[in-house]
């Protein structure tokens, strides 16, 4: 049997997608949106609270196309913070107007590290991510293929790892461009990981994607779910969003 | 043709996970929300009830992400007990505010096992398990692999026992920290088996699958279906998540 | 080109699978839910007047788990019969509470089956089936797989009749505890075979299934869909369901 | 490069499957239902006088289970036209009452035919089908698969014309029985082909597929979309199916 | 690890299909059925106005079939653009009557040239392209295969351009017929391009797909998503589709 990778685990990811239900938002009594847009500013305070103490972080993005209208991302040391701003969220005049359009839930992880993150500062930078706001977002999930010659999981862990290097690689020429988060979900959500990008112009997604496919370990071995991109929003943002 | 392993079942099992629909709740009659909630109280005070004289188990759990919010879980003893379980619910004010978003049926099984169940304490633990409340879930459906090379059902049973045996021991390293309810459903529903993790901590899902899955049974062999992460809710943090 | 085996046809059947929906059930006034159980009671009178004229068969079962509630199991010579009962069903007040979950197009078939069917009792009553009613049903529809080595449609037939001969081995070994129904929908629905089992305990179902997995013919050649199980339900059954 | 077939075009073709909102029809006010009804009689009087004027030809047929209740079938010279009938079929009050289940485009298309079929009557009346309203009909989609050594678009155009021959020689033993409209949807629609069959009797459908899957250009190449089968419904019987 | 060919970037791209929610504009009051088509109106105006001043380009063409009724066809030099493009249009009454259907983000791309597209004529035309308003529009999104044997991203970049080479041939013989606008959606969509073709007949569309197919680049690469057809359509088109 393949010996894993180490693995070190940070904090708790929830990419909750929403819509925009438009046709109930415009008919909706003047009273109705007064109270949900006092919701969104309040759970703002909220989140940015928690952030400010230490305690995750989170950021509202628009998104492209029709796969969804907004993005409401997430960190939380713990899963019950995760559900707590879950309830928290659902039980708001707000959510009413934002049907569910894809969820995702991972866990912040640093694969192949060995050392002690809680002592090395790179390692607590990565496993305690900030969320970028001012700027692009991309999230999509993949797994490892494990199909006939193709099985990732029948490597031995020297391939792996040198692949995995060589993919490294094609990152750190993005140094600067892209901010790549890794976040585990085997055993979490329905496939194996989660990934989001930010940028500060998309097209460095499209680059930095399209050049890593001719990596061995994407060409042969990756696997991927729907992508996702928007733009980080703030209050004012929102509140000129959702008026009409 | 390959022997199949011996197989003995236990009690029958359904994962009912639903979805709040929660601007109907908000928007319903007082009256309607308190009905509701006292459905709720009495469902749970047969469901214990049952589980009190040894006619099953019950468990409620809040999930994560988008897929559901909550998941009803009942063990019992023939199929017909767990149809008057849907009835009963669904013949309730409770259910008209619980979309239907996941659903299972299995039936709890040991897989290889020879000995008489009902005179060996260690089996009959096994199969008339009782569900762990008061922690975190996990569950996931999945099939053995019959594709080319990597068809699980034309192996020699040694070979696959020798494999289950291997899978084994990474279960046994987990022990106090995962605990594993195996459940076919072979004839019964869309993949072969579902599986039902208990842990006071959900990395230890992440973890254990993830090591699981460099394992020859899982990496050659296992085709997995969604998965579903969830924390226990007794009666209180039910009535919690329903208040707004 | 192999040679396709003979096959004869008896009845035409239609699997058609529903949800209850119970909260427009539970707002409807009285007139219409005593108007829909009137409509329930005519039909099983019809039903009933069919199968005992010769001219078909017929149930209804509770489905467990969330793909359906119901399903309403129609045997008749003709499409047109069915095309009938469709109508009859849809037009009653009782179908507006009922919404479809699932549906299926078959007729009952003998494969490698040379002989004349309306002279040989065995094959009329297996071409001609009566429902059971009073225990447990078990659908699922089911394709032979076409991808690279295995291939079913691309073998002998010799080699085709000696795999299904040992998997009606099997078959015969759970004779008294599982029957069942074979009917062809290739140029019909959208998979080849719907197999309808009974069986006076759901537990057979999964024996059955699971046994069959290991043989030849299921291992390398069966791809299946999805798996229905449910329990017979009479007048008295129905009326109890729909009661709140 | 392997050559492809050469092929000539004839009518642009839709088929407009619904499925009827029984609830919204048996609530509607009678004037409503009147106009649905008139505007149906109209709709037809449309059809047959386009298909009087050899521009065109149409059907509507009654889809057993549950995928969808009708479907209207379009055949015209051009997509324009189609557009038009489209348009002028959702203007009507008649629509509100028919969901939308699955529609296909595609041009009835003559595979390998090198001749002028303007001055052939033989090919004339394949390319410009006049739809068999009285009997039965079967739809489905399909593609030649392109995985590994089982690809059909890197065979030499002899192999897949032998191939072809034989398929043909099926199709002829069927004559009488079956008549088959090949209408071509590569870069049109989803799958390469939509098949078209009428038949006196639902069974041949069966028969036909049945024996051509044995054939290697179905076995080795065929895949397969969804199958809808129904019968023939002149004016009466489509008043009739709306009675209630 | 092979060489990705060299790709420059132009306009960003959102393919917005559309359904029309039918029975929902014919119940509107006639003064909302007004100010959606005021509203459409001054849409188009603004569309018009950014592609007059060099800001983009736009095109609305009505689709034939189910799959959707319409589709809004937007280029814009940045994201943001294309993001207050679709706020815009969600902010007005329109938009309440047109129901997402599938949308598509991507930009466009030229494969594989190494020269400086600003000063190249040939180039500037191709990566700033104006949509045919005027003819007939064909959109599908694709992938490159990586299955086995089959591995694009595997190949050596003088066997990838060999391929392509090829390919660029069949669509050099459609010139003047059938005009390409290839866009790149790796790390934006869920497919790694997007295809949108023009061309004054349908029949071309189904032509060059057809030839196409049997290049090898296709035969053995190429995976192919939803294909959508229809035909342009002006203020004077989209108000009679409008009228009932």
């Amino acid at each position: 049997m393949p010996e894993p990778a180490h693995t070190v685990e940070g904090w708790h990811v929830v990419h909750d997608f929403r819509s925009i239900d438009w046709r109930a938002w415009k008919t909706a009594p003047a009273a109705d949106r007064t109270r949900a847009l006092e919701a969104l500013e309040a759970l703002l305070t909220d989140w940015q609270k928690a952030e400010d103490e230490g305690r995750g972080s989170y950021g509202v993005f628009q998104i492209v196309g029709q796969k969804a209208d907004l993005l409401f991302l997430h960190f939380r040391p713990t899963l019950d913070e995760l559900l707590a701003v879950k309830t928290a969220f659902n039980q708001t005049t707000l959510a009413d107007f934002l049907r569910p359009a894809y969820g995702y839930y991972s866990i912040v992880e640093l694969g192949g590290y060995t050392g002690n993150p809680e002592e090395d500062p790179w390692a607590k930078a990565r496993l305690y991510p900030k969320v970028h706001r001012d700027g692009y977002v991309c999230f999509y999930p993949m797994n490892k293929k494990r199909a006939g010659a193709d099985n990732w999981y029948m490597l031995p862990q020297e391939e792996r790892a040198r692949m995995m290097h060589s993919h490294g690689d094609i990152g750190k020429k993005y140094r600067g461009r892209v901010t790549q988060v890794i976040s585990g979900s085997q055993g979490l959500d329905d496939w194996e990981w989660g990934v989001t990008l930010y940028a500060p112009d998309p097209i460095h997604f499209k680059k930095i994607i399209y050049e890593m496919r001719f990596d061995e370990v994407s060409a042969r071995f990756g696997e991927f779910g729907p992508f996702y991109v928007g733009k980080g929003l703030d209050l004012g943002g929102l509140k000129a969003l959702f008026s009409f």
